[in-house]
């Protein structure tokens, strides 16, 4: 892996490449001007605040590129920080436990000495979530050795599955057509205990689009023991403790494993594109597929300059992907399509099936080219209820060089999604007016790229006081010495 | 509304007859030795402990009937207590607010006083979730005066309702057609803060089988203040603030009012009763329809002794009953029947619509013959993964005179629901006992009744330990003086 870029080192020559194209495509940027990134040998990080102790020896580091491997997530913001070679935040220490005794060994030893734990799955944070953005030594815990399909029950349809596992890893081991289906875009990278952490989403655009309702049990490790559901398909006995873990990104406890539910691997799958002329009619028909019962797996709209960009759109449409991938798919795409047509809707090509991962997987890697054009790219999403959509969607979309996506949609409102470029790297200055402006019209900070460091502050206004209370006093009770992910959330 | 009864007091020489009825069926009880309820008149209830406060006077009392009233839930042992005129643990004080500021009067009152306050929503509680089962005062604190629906937004299909608002209440209230759709079989009687504190089960046997999927936000007051999430279609925004008030069964705050979603009245609904020789297939089929993704609004499969008793079966056969109400419904009925035929299911006459509601809430009205005839009926209920499910179910069954039914249905489970009947009135050890069996057997202490104080040992085994320390620390930090509903989870 890189120690800056998303995946592997890219080649520099094509990096710059890209970002010549890019920089046609977008008009922004001076390719003329393009740098290559500071190789790793010239960063700059302070030495280490402490040596590895003796007890942690077998599985921690001060290593340096494991040190700046372990700095960021991949917000741009960090691309650009690490691009440059920038690596202040660096963790002194980088822990890499096979075991969740190793675990709890670092846990007692950071209670004992006060340095900080963040855990750490894939890295694949765009808010901040895995940086040590704060005073004092810190730890970073990264889950990557313990990525182990523990157990299968073919009959409930469920594994139970370590934290560290990637996407790709997860469904390497899982048996006979089993898999977990739950795609989001960083899928190659990040971990099912970062999905759980984060309640990350995947790729389903209505009905279960985030991890919460593929969880059937969390275990994780907090300073006060060992917190484990039962595994249930359901229950309603008292508050969901899974339901307190999910979101609690690293501060209340260090998630080691879960069962999961998993499906098989669908037989009938139909696609079909949707062309509208006017955003306005696609969003209507959004809307009423949303509430129309018949829960397409795939219901995205990409405004007419997204879907050029991102989908082989002639930039003056619209484009909605729709798609149904379980039940009587036939007849639920053709209810669909009479909404749709309702909308002045014009569906293209009915496909059969549809190889969307590769290209949706491959977008992150595109942001490598970025940097050193000095061109920010970055995404930030929501969701809203209808009735305070338009307003929101207008004012979001008036504050720059913006397209947008609806990524996700319930029947009381979208999950928009809004790609920003610029030139410069003022990330802060445009972070903060799109989520000013998300907070002022009726959204919430973070729809599935959770809260972190970036997002904290609307967080902080998003949420109820009294809940905040609670939450402090839960975190209080069960990590009395603030060791773990401090500053997020709590 | 009776002082015992489910609902308004029972003419006393059908309630007999019905007593006969019942005891010829189930070849339980000595109708001859019935005995007609203690007459409120007669009923045992200390005086209360305190006087009525000048700050809460004009909606509170010590008026008995409504102490009586407001003494119990609606368990079996609640039932037969209230008919025998035990009204022991009667709150002291009832009050009936009509707005919020009057309940923080009475929040306020009680931090000062210790008095404790129970939150009662419809009194319909089956797990002693609305008992003062304490030593010192209790208040028992009404919401059923506010039961306004205060606010509806038709574009995102959601309305703001009052807390005190019953099922029947509630739709009376809702414009054009938009309906909440959830119907415990309380839904005559229970609220809507009742559902939302209790993570009540609603009728649809799949998906959003819980209250909990159908709010978009609530809003509680605790001791500490305000609790009120923002209106979201969907958040990643940390642990998600709902999730802490849904099930926290008065012990945290009041909730006072929630955003619903709503839906249309279903156009198209098919429903096709289907016959199994053998309780065996009829599982297996029901396991198929869980893991089809085609989501039917109702799967429900009667063993054939309680179908017999509540569907007309004829004793020999499981019935499935199967329905859809939401998209292509005849296709999906078409998938489901491939399903069930090659589990040797027989499906009868298909019907276009079916009349469920009025025998489906008439059930609990026949508890009120049971306790003149010495003869316990009780329900019991979990959910458990499908691997754990023939060994709990047989050792259940072994337990008594006991039915079941798969209430509700999931990928990875089903949730059984138990009716068990019994000479005399050892409530206590038969409750235990199913308990216990549950428990070992990898299921849930409940999955919508509740914990209350019923059920209270057995999820003090099941939840997380550090989860219980969390949950602690939380209530101590709303809820300082450990006023809101004690005993009940924490």
């Amino acid at each position: 892996m890189s120690h800056w870029a998303w995946g592997p080192e890219p080649d520099h020559h094509e990096l710059e490449q890209t970002a010549r194209l890019i920089s046609e495509v977008i008009g922004l940027g001076d390719p003329s001007a393009w740098r290559p990134p500071v190789p790793f040998e010239r960063v700059r990080m302070a030495p280490p605040r402490l040596p590895v102790p003796e007890l942690l020896s077998g599985f921690a580091t001060a290593e340096p590129y494991e040190r700046a491997r372990h700095t960021y997530g991949k917000a741009f913001r960090d691309l650009t920080r690490a691009y440059r070679g920038d690596f202040a935040n660096a963790p002194d220490l980088v822990a890499r436990p096979r075991t969740e005794d190793e675990i709890e060994r670092v846990l007692e030893w950071a209670a004992t000495t006060g340095v900080a734990v963040i855990p750490y799955g894939g890295g694949t944070s765009v808010v901040g979530g895995v940086e040590a953005r704060f005073d004092g030594p810190a730890l970073s815990l990264d889950l990557g050795r313990m990525d182990r399909v523990l157990e299968v029950d073919p009959l409930s349809r469920a594994a139970l599955i370590q934290a560290g596992a990637t996407g790709p890893v997860i469904n390497s081991q899982l048996p006979d057509g089993l898999q977990l289906r739950f795609y989001p875009q960083s899928y190659e990278f990040s971990t099912l205990g970062g999905w759980i952490a984060t309640r990350a989403g995947g790729h389903y655009a209505t009905g279960n689009t985030h991890i919460d309702d593929l969880i059937e049990s969390v275990r994780a490790l907090t300073p006060a023991g060992a917190w484990e559901s039962r595994r249930l398909p359901g229950s309603g006995a008292g508050p969901s403790p899974d339901r307190w873990l999910l979101g609690s990104e690293g501060a209340l406890g260090v998630i080691t494993q879960a069962w999961v539910r998993l499906q098989l691997r669908p037989t009938a799958k139909v696609s079909v594109p949707v062309l509208f002329d006017e955003w306005i009619a696609g969003v209507a028909a959004v809307h009423d597929l949303a509430q129309s019962g018949l829960n397409p797996s795939n219901c995205r709209l990409l405004d007419a300059r997204e879907a050029a960009l991102a989908a082989g759109g002639d930039g003056r449409h619209c484009v909605l992907i729709l798609g149904f991938e379980s039940g009587p798919v036939d007849s639920l795409l053709e209810a669909a399509l009479r909404i749709v047509r309702s909308h002045r809707g014009e569906p293209q090509q009915i496909r059969q099936d549809r190889e969307w991962k590769g290209s949706f997987t491959r977008m992150p890697y595109l942001r490598n080219a970025y940097p050193g054009l000095d061109v920010l790219v970055e995404t930030v999403e929501t969701a809203v209820t209808w009735d305070r959509f338009a307003k929101l969607h207008d004012e979001v979309m008036g504050l720059g060089e913006i397209t947008c996506r609806l990524a996700f949609v319930y029947p009381d409102g979208p999950a928009p999604y809004y790609t920003i470029t610029a030139s410069g790297d003022d990330w802060d200055s445009i972070k903060s007016r799109v989520s000013e402006t998300i907070m002022l019209h009726g959204g919430t900070i973070t729809h599935h790229h959770a809260v972190g460091r970036d997002h904290r502050p609307w967080y902080d206004r998003q949420r109820p006081e009294p809940f905040a209370l609670a939450l402090r006093a839960a975190k209080t009770a069960l990590d009395p010495n603030g060791i773990l992910n401090p500053g997020v959330l709590v």
